[in-house]
């Protein structure tokens, strides 16, 4: 049994026996598992072998080292070769990996996530580990100046994802030569073959014209790889390189071999016990290449550098829209704390991030009309320790849904700020109205979901963002709408705001956004009548205020009107039911108003009429529960 | 005034003039409704003046004629030149345009959506015009061998979304000859320049690697313009064509012309008038450009050839994964309706799609992994009339998200299958559970959400499905569990079944898919304790059966248990209580088990007790609520 350590002055010959073993110990421990991706771990294992040994500049010892080379699978489901790197490495054991992979309470999952402090972000939703490595190796070259490298293990299937050209499209806008894709080719996907198969021409062409410098070889020539990885390290023209790589699928064992049908199959033991032994039986080498520079800063220190945050001050009655207050939040975040960067997707002007970019363009990222990529780099600058936030319309963060429900996996902080929330936005139409956010932003693990109605509370919980770890998401409205609270007022995430009360209140009015503003309004016309309203505004939409909901609901003897610029389903009315019932609140009378026809175009007005949720609705749903 | 008539054989002088027309009218129609984009409808008013003139082949008194030419506005902002064409066409009046543009209840929307018969698909979010587009030319090449081209008019900034490229993939892919795109090259987005400005060479580049043919024109030069609309006419190695055009934003106007800060804007009324001005002033041609030709079959009349329904059979007792029945029920509506058309990303193994390609591959279109194309796909082949299901695994459908919600909009039947969801698929992690699909999908307007517990069910409701208008979803499971249900028993859309009932029972059990299993188990444990527990089958999870729950609310004293193998917000527990509310039933007790924590591998057992969602903590939630 081979002993030896890997170095980076390690013969090829040597190196081969490492990719042997990265081999045997995918398929061992996906046979062990009885279930993950030993053929797809096959195809690049050479790639990984000479890239370990010598070009990868990591610190296994020290994964938090600032100049670490990143190393991301967005084939996560090539897990077996990953964590079989990890065992080389010497950071996880032999015994781990054959008892540990895919099982119940363990860490090594069937996809990597950061559970493993040698994983960046969770993969295994195919076309995210590249877009995150594009934010990563952004923070590298913009904003850290360290030298670390980025490389991206990608599948061929995956290059199907309009994701990984967005993220091609990005990595030569922003000129990032520290990022490198291997390309791993091998022409099979889950179900057959690919739609390019095995045209490593046609690759070349697509990353070429997209700006990027391409090397193409034969993914088991460890020579050939070993030269592209040194090209790759130099820098040429500024332009992110990728490594076409054509390589066979279940490479090294002939009964599998470039085969259909062993796309996600564990070998069966007898097959696995064949296949170690053709590729020459265990091995237990140790892989140590080269260590990165020695630098004493990453974006964590910096913060030393933080000043006293000062918020914009809003008077109350001023009409101001809370994207605005966005907009002015972030220049008073950034003022305070270097850490915080900026991006949005090509509508700055409209979210008020240009606020940002204008004031600090060296921390804002210009990501075009590519959401995805939009969330993705946010992804990959968190992974640097930046505090980052990224805005759009509400409507357009549903594309990249996906990356949201995976940076939750990963455990990052991402901010997002989805502006033109509702029917309030008036003449645009559907298309562009953000009616379903409040449902997907909740749904996702771990999120908190605000949605203020004036400036000053709009600036208050930004800056409450930017210190709360996960996912955090603020919907903004289009127009301006009066200054609800003074500037000494605080706001916090899961909590509310009661703006009129009595001990002897007949109805609660619930709303969020816009539609406090017509509670409000209603709350009015409500007391001429006699009727006394407690108006909360609920601008903490998950968390929510659980005690002030249920204290509200006991007043008013369970009578609650809910109205929001959303869709009825998972919104502001599901958070409060689900919350009350929750509380053990048994006996409610909750009306909910919410956007339940397809809207078209119209004034803001006249469509917060059409759906029901102003004024005039919010008092009549009163007045029906009050006189029941 | 001309109030000539514009023909294939008008000359280009002319033309320039019916271009002038559509630039004024689209400067009046935004004007007179305070906003709208006149400046991005400027750049792309000669394309569409000699598109409409001479090649469009289409009869503006049949919008639906089976051989007409499509036309998708993938700009939708552009809905100004759009508006106009149809003004020049003579299907829209000048004073609609001018008093009903943008306007409240009027259907001249803000973005063009199927409201108006000439307009197939809403557009608005940038980047699905094209793949839309790429669905409606699959439908003309491969179902109805029809003569049809589609003409898509893309601006440039739209193609920073990664969406563009999947469907330029797909589009060379499938050979489809029959679209030709033309692109809009003018140099500025919403907030300033696009990442590649005027360099059309390298919106040729990438076009080219895509495998499409490109031309690059001026396109404000008209001969150009209809030298490569003929070119474009004629088959090329059977690839797509790319007119990549170089335009000007605000051409036409010296005061607006290419110049930033324009976007979106209307013309203030003194420029409004310079502007006419410059233009030569109002002018009334109308357009008719070459008729398509005559055919006899749609797919609509082909229906005559539908044959019975044979659903598959299951026996009670037998384990038979829903997905499996997924697949099974798609071959037996296959061979009923030569409508029925199936489209999956690369899982069709997975999901059972699969069954349906091996039989009818002729309906079959493999969308490899990309998720925006495959619903984008979907659409477009509804336009044509086809029953299109769409599957991938829950999780990520989530990468469709906005091509969902843009389905609603359009009207169109999207019938999506998602495989895999929940913790219930064990080892592969969380990357691939779908713990959110439930309330993404109940968030769509109008959508039909479904979500059975066995092959029986599963069956009727694909069979439902096609019968469905607007969006439907049914989520699948991994594994196979036992039939419940008799071949004879049916299944509504808004049903749902009481599997277990006696008029004294002490506590409702509500669940679907994997959960039902885990109710049946908790119920027969409770009864060996002496508690009587209702079990109800929710598999129409949107709409809901208000009836049924709600006399199983009655019966039990509004005691109910509800489980869901998806996160707590917007799923299968916020349908129930929110549907309890809206009924007025003021007194429940509810106990919500769900996903709350962060699953990692494991087996499906494990991972379902690890959630609380199986049998034991169902019945410990029972049992505390009957106690209370």
């Amino acid at each position: 049994m081979t002993t030896e350590t890997v170095t980076e002055s390690t013969g090829l010959d040597t190196i081969a026996e490492l990719a042997a073993q990265l081999r045997v110990d995918s398929i061992r421990s996906s046979t062990s598992a009885g279930s993950g991706h030993p053929t797809s771990s096959m195809s690049a294992a050479d790639l990984i072998a000479v890239l370990a040994a010598r070009h990868l500049r990591y610190d296994w010892d020290d994964p938090h080292a600032a100049a670490n080379d990143h190393l991301v699978f967005s084939k996560g489901h090539a897990s077996p070769l990953l964590y079989s790197l990890f065992k080389a490495a010497g950071v996880v054991s032999d015994e781990e990996l054959m008892t540990g992979y895919r099982r119940f309470g363990q860490r090594l999952e069937g996809h990597p996530t950061p559970v493993l402090p040698w994983v960046d972000v969770a993969t295994g939703s195919l076309g995210q580990g590249l877009p995150d490595g594009v934010g990563i190796a952004l923070s590298g070259r913009y904003l850290e100046h360290l030298p670390f490298r980025v490389w991206v293990l990608c599948g061929d299937s995956e290059l199907a994802e309009g994701s990984i050209w967005e993220a091609i499209d990005k990595a030569s806008y922003y000129r990032l030569s520290n990022l490198v894709v291997m390309a791993d080719i091998n022409r099979l996907g889950q179900r057959g073959p690919t739609d390019l198969g095995w045209d490593v021409d046609d690759y070349q062409g697509r990353f070429e014209a997209f700006g990027a410098r391409t090397l193409v070889i034969d993914g088991h020539d460890l020579a050939a790889i070993d030269g592209a990885c040194a090209e790759a390290e130099k820098t040429d023209g500024d332009r992110p390189t990728v490594i076409v790589a054509k390589t066979i699928k279940g490479r090294g064992f002939s009964e599998v071999e470039n085969k259909e049908g062993w796309h996600g199959k564990p070998l069966p033991p007898d097959m696995a016990a064949r296949a170690i032994k053709e590729l020459g039986g265990e091995r237990h080498l140790v892989v140590r290449g080269p260590l990165p520079e020695k630098v004493l800063d990453g974006p964590e220190s910096s913060a030393t550098t933080t000043a006293t945050l000062e918020l914009p001050r809003y008077d109350v009655g001023d009409p101001v829209a809370t994207r605005k207050a966005y907009g002015d939040a972030l220049v008073a975040l950034g003022a305070a704390d270097p850490r915080i960067v900026v991006l949005d997707a090509e509508v700055s002007n409209s979210t008020f991030a240009d606020e940002f970019k204008d004031r600090f363009p060296d921390r804002y990222f210009e990501m075009f009309i590519s959401e995805q990529q939009l969330v993705a780099a946010a992804t990959g600058l968190n992974v640097r320790g930046y505090t980052t936030f990224a805005s759009t319309f509400a409507a357009f963060f549903t594309r990249a849904f996906d990356f949201v429900r995976m940076g939750a996996i990963s455990g990052v902080g991402l901010r997002l700020s989805g502006s033109h929330c509702g029917v309030e936005i008036g003449a645009d139409g559907p298309s562009q109205m953000g009616l379903e956010d409040l449902a997907m932003m909740r749904s996702v693990h771990g999120s908190s979901v605000l949605y203020p109605s004036d400036a000053t509370s709009t600036a208050a919980l930004v800056a409450a963002m930017a210190r709360t770890p996960g996912i955090s998401y603020i919907r903004t409205t289009r127009g301006a709408y009066p200054g609800l609270y003074e500037a000494r007022e605080t706001f916090a995430i899961g909590g509310s705001k009661v703006l009129r009360s009595t001990e002897q209140d007949d109805v609660t009015l619930v709303g969020a956004g816009v539609t406090l503003h017509e509670c409000v309004k209603a709350a009015e016309l409500l007391a001429a009548e006699g009727i006394q309203a407690r108006v909360v505004d609920c601008y903490s939409v998950k968390p929510i205020d659980a005690a002030t909901l249920s204290h509200a609901a006991a007043v008013t003897t369970g009578r609650i009107v809910v109205a929001e610029d959303h869709h009825p389903e998972g919104g502001l009315g599901s958070a409060v039911t689900e919350c009350l019932l929750a509380q053990g609140r048994t006996s409610l009378h909750i009306a909910h108003l919410a956007v339940r026809g397809m809207p078209g175009s119209g004034t803001g007005a006249e469509l917060i009429a059409w759906a029901g949720i102003d004024a005039d609705h919010i008092a009549a749903a009163a007045r029906g529960l009050v006189r029941a």
